[in-house]
């Protein structure tokens, strides 16, 4: 390519469908989730391919962030507003500082194992030389509700056309998508600073877009709806490409992952950190501690820090209700 | 009564049934659980109309024993050997130093509610009287298979002749022993020291009494087995007796117990401590923390300092077994 790589490391966000061990002190990608080194030092690392590596995270995390990531540059947004404000920030700083480039753009708290730098160079190529958005997707292995699919049309080679994006179905639905060939959205972009700007002022981000241009990010921000990339912009835009990965991933998006991450003991039981089973199966113990279990099966049991939490696996995702309603108390 | 009447309180054990809330450097006797003093100072409290009071514990435990209880004299068994030995050890120290007097011998972690002076009174009435071997007994107010039952003989008012002891009967000898008026064998005792060493001479506490006699506790403990006094001593001596109590009583045995104790949600769940339950219903909730469950029934779910526990309500009595397995290695 005839211009720089830029990677940027979205890293504002606390990740709280692992509660307890996320909590609004205790982000998810400053933690390591079994791995070597915390999740955001692991994609720093991942991403250290690119010509230079911008990490975008929030003032009060900006200290951490330096102390996980040395090697990055650190962007603070002005407000939290979810990853569609955050990108367009993001596109609109780096293109100030660094000129025209292709941005690669990556969550902070994701599990990747293989040759990432291939496909995000491809992907950085595609979205260079077509001028689309491109996204990229992973092949599914399961028809899992909790994700987002992206339905695959024009065949070119490194790449398809996107023909719909279709965020979280029903079980029968994400069934007859994986049957069908749709990929997973996996929150992985890569496109020209200019392209998602212009592409952006086409959408309800447009007076973000005019404010930045007019030197006032804080105005931009104040007005600014929280949304996700995915809605404000790549839902609604046109020429958006889907380059496949060649790489295996998850997004530890809840408890229920670490079952397909770590090994099973005899019974089924997987653990993050130190734990007894006694006649217990098919459970998800996480700690910072030391968890026991007696006579239970197919439950979460997840202790950090001072805070506990129960729940069958199969309703993960219902830590959501727990943060909500911690939060409405003023305890997340 | 013409002689003192001595309290002599227990606390030299852990009771590792509540688990993860006693540990080994976290004893029961040294916690609220849920009252407003720790359950020792709580016990020496209710004791306070005897003469003198004694807390008779384990070296480890004697500083902390003089903060939870000041006004408490303080005796440090030679080792821990089950209430048997300690009871011998108990019986003649006190007698060396007050001289003849009764003794009521009483747990420091369960819970008391109601005249507790007026049974002990008439207990330690009895055993001065009659010379008799004393047990305080409890009207069953359920068929619990995890209790000694005392089943009553020849009623002389105030007490009855002990016809025999079992302990932890199955299911259906519990119902039967309920029906036909069986007590509940409390762990509180009342006896004069003379009695009880006597009674103690005719078992295999023998070479104990013998070694206390000849001034050598350290040699008396050595050789001595862990035995309870019901075992050692009650079961087999002759002149035992049994005083119902007209007080309420809880062992605190297991975390079941708490259900009986708190009280309970719309939903059936009781906390010790903070919890937030959300399509929870029928469990038992411990913690110093903040525990927090989704979708779950009859659950015990403790979590104490830097420890989880979780297992069905049903099957309290297994924290037995974590803690075996803790022990072994080295974790309790």
């Amino acid at each position: 390519m005839d211009r720089p790589l830029v990677a940027v490391v979205l890293a504002g966000g606390t990740g709280t469908r692992l509660y307890p061990a996320t909590r609004s002190d205790r982000p998810k990608q400053f933690q390591p989730f079994g791995g070597e080194r915390s999740m955001l030092a692991e994609t720093v690392r991942r991403a250290n391919f690119a010509d230079e590596v911008y990490v975008l995270t929030r003032p009060a995390f900006a200290e951490s962030v330096r102390e996980h990531a040395p090697s990055a540059a650190v962007l603070t947004e002005p407000a939290p507003r979810d990853t569609g404000p955050a990108l367009v920030y993001a596109a609109h700083r780096i293109r100030e500082q660094v000129g025209e480039c292709v941005l690669c753009c990556l969550p902070s708290d994701h599990r990747v194992d293989g040759d990432f730098q291939a496909t995000v160079e491809t992907a950085c190529a595609v979205a260079a030389r077509t001028g689309s958005l491109v996204t990229i997707g992973i092949e599914p292995t399961r028809a899992e509700t909790g994700y987002g699919y992206v339905e695959p049309g024009a065949d070119h080679g490194e790449y398809y056309e996107v023909e719909s994006f279709t965020e979280k179905p029903d079980a029968e639905t994400a069934q007859r998508y994986v049957e069908s060939g749709y990929l997973w959205n996996s929150g992985t972009f890569a496109w020209t600073p200019t392209d998602f700007l212009a592409a952006a002022s086409e959408t309800e981000l447009r007076s973000l877009v005019e404010a930045l241009e007019a030197g006032n990010p804080e105005r931009g921000f104040e007005d600014c709806p929280s949304i996700s990339v995915d809605y404000a912009v790549l839902e609604s835009a046109e020429n958006v490409a889907v380059v496949p990965a060649s790489y295996e991933w998850d997004d530890l998006g809840s408890w229920d992952a670490f079952e397909r991450l770590l090994d099973a003991d005899g019974e089924g039981n997987v653990a993050l950190g130190e734990a007894l089973a006694i006649d217990a199966s098919d459970n998800v113990f996480a700690s910072d501690g030391h968890v026991a279990a007696v006579g239970v099966e197919d439950l979460v049991i997840a202790s950090f820090d001072d805070r506990t939490l129960v729940l069958p696996k199969s309703e993960s995702q219902r830590v959501r209700e727990v943060v909500e309603r911690l939060r409405k108390e003023g305890q997340f």
